[in-house]
């Protein structure tokens, strides 16, 4: 496995590559990389998996500064993995004029959800991910699902700006007590690790009410809100959304996920899941 | 010489084609365009030119419905110049949601110069060019420099997302009295197109005073302005600026470019001139 810093090298390497897989990724990798790793693998010659801390996806006050920075034990993880190359750019190599001047734009999806709360993130996402996709030329990503909206403004992008990259989306990896796997777990305390998988049992009771035929979905998500408040969290939205798009839902939507994101101390989990009807 | 009309083709075709260079270009086309052609077939075993009227580059009550549409005979001019694919897409093809829903939202350029004149512009004209490299993926590209400002936008988004294009700036076309070919011209009345060179002599008289040393900008703009006005001419604009990255220009700076565009009746012309001191 060979690890790549620049831009140079790694278009270098691309032009006898054949097939490519790409994960994306900001490093500190856990299980939930390893399978999009192992899907990746299936599906190319070749994985190629980048870690970039991308300052741009981080509003102020955010965790930018602390986030975990830990390419040794991550490139140890990916080469036991078969990975062909890791691309690990320092943020010179990506953002040479310090400030992005050309931005890729998502529509209103971005203010919503997560990006009511995270102005800019998902301008953030969809500008680093253009540049590594032209910087790599894969053939296919893969992106996990725990993350569902970056999932689907990537697919947006993609279709939207006629990228030729095949994006797969992966389920979300989740500890024994169904927590979703996220480098931010690290910064619960024991006792906020205890209390984490609440968010996804409060998900799962909507996704059973749905599959039973409840169709007041604010008084659904209102439950899970006061459920989640009272045991401490601070929540920033419960929602239930068409899955192809996240628009609103209505009665008679078929295919739904339903999303949430709340704060337990300051560290923010996010979680989803989907329900066919 | 194919004519392409489906993405799905393209890169079919793409797929088996070695190396490509690419013209796009909204068709009607002159000697300038040709000259485009040209400079492409000595890059690359394959020249690929796309024609499509962009409508999301053109303002409101600007000429996206009475911009000429000529197939056929662009077809036929390409065919002469050993050009391999004209790729004519339909609109249907290239906003097949109607709305262009991402965005290449460039830096504040895309409002100074034409952009002040041409809100969105220039936010089109990034999306659309992003939108076919990613489908025609071409190793180089030709852009004429008579549409100096977009060359501008489109080296600098191709530097900042990392697009794996070459860019190849190509010399403007211009008729025997030196005004610069544009498809526009033949909106111009026989007296209109008797006026019209005056644009370019304007920028001339300014060309050769930075050459001897005047530094007077302001004054130059201010007089060039006069002289167009007093001659019939609605001027947009005549400004002197740094050629390398179209910011002001300073006394000092050794490569600059005096940009104009005005109107002549109802037709908006543009032209520019570099200057080496």
């Amino acid at each position: 496995m060979q690890i790549i810093h620049t831009i140079k090298e790694l278009r270098e390497w691309r032009k006898t590559a054949g097939r490519v897989a790409f994960v994306p990724t900001m490093g500190n990798l856990h299980e939930g990389h390893l399978a999009l790793v192992r899907e990746a693998r299936k599906r190319a010659d070749h994985v190629v998996v980048s870690i970039f801390v991308n300052r741009l996806q981080f509003g102020q006050g955010e965790d930018f500064d602390k986030y975990p920075r830990t390419l040794q034990q991550d490139a140890d993880k990916l080469s036991a993995e078969g990975v062909s190359v890791v691309f690990a750019p320092d943020e010179k190599e990506l953002y040479p004029n310090v400030e992005q001047r050309y931005n890729v734009e998502p529509p209103h999806l971005q203010n919503e959800l997560c990006g009511k709360f995270r102005p800019g993130h998902f301008r953030g996402v969809a500008t680093v991910v253009s540049k590594l996709f032209n910087i790599v030329e894969p053939d296919t990503a893969c992106f996990g699902k725990k993350d569902y909206q970056q999932l689907a403004i990537i697919k947006g992008l993609v279709e939207d700006l006629n990228i030729n990259v095949e994006i797969v989306p992966v389920d979300t990896g989740r500890a024994s007590d169904g927590l979703a796997l996220s480098s931010r777990n690290q910064y619960l305390s024991g006792q906020e690790r205890a209390e984490a998988p609440r968010l996804y049992r409060e998900l799962n009771i909507i996704a059973d009410a749905l599959r039973e035929g409840n169709l007041a979905y604010a008084e659904l998500e209102q439950a899970a809100v006061e459920q989640l408040s009272e045991s401490g969290w601070s929540v920033d939205y419960v929602e239930i959304r068409r899955a192809d798009n996240l628009n609103i839902a209505h009665a008679g939507d078929k295919n739904l996920v339903v999303l949430a994101a709340a704060r337990l101390g300051t560290t923010r989990l996010i979680d989803n899941i989907e329900v066919s009807l």
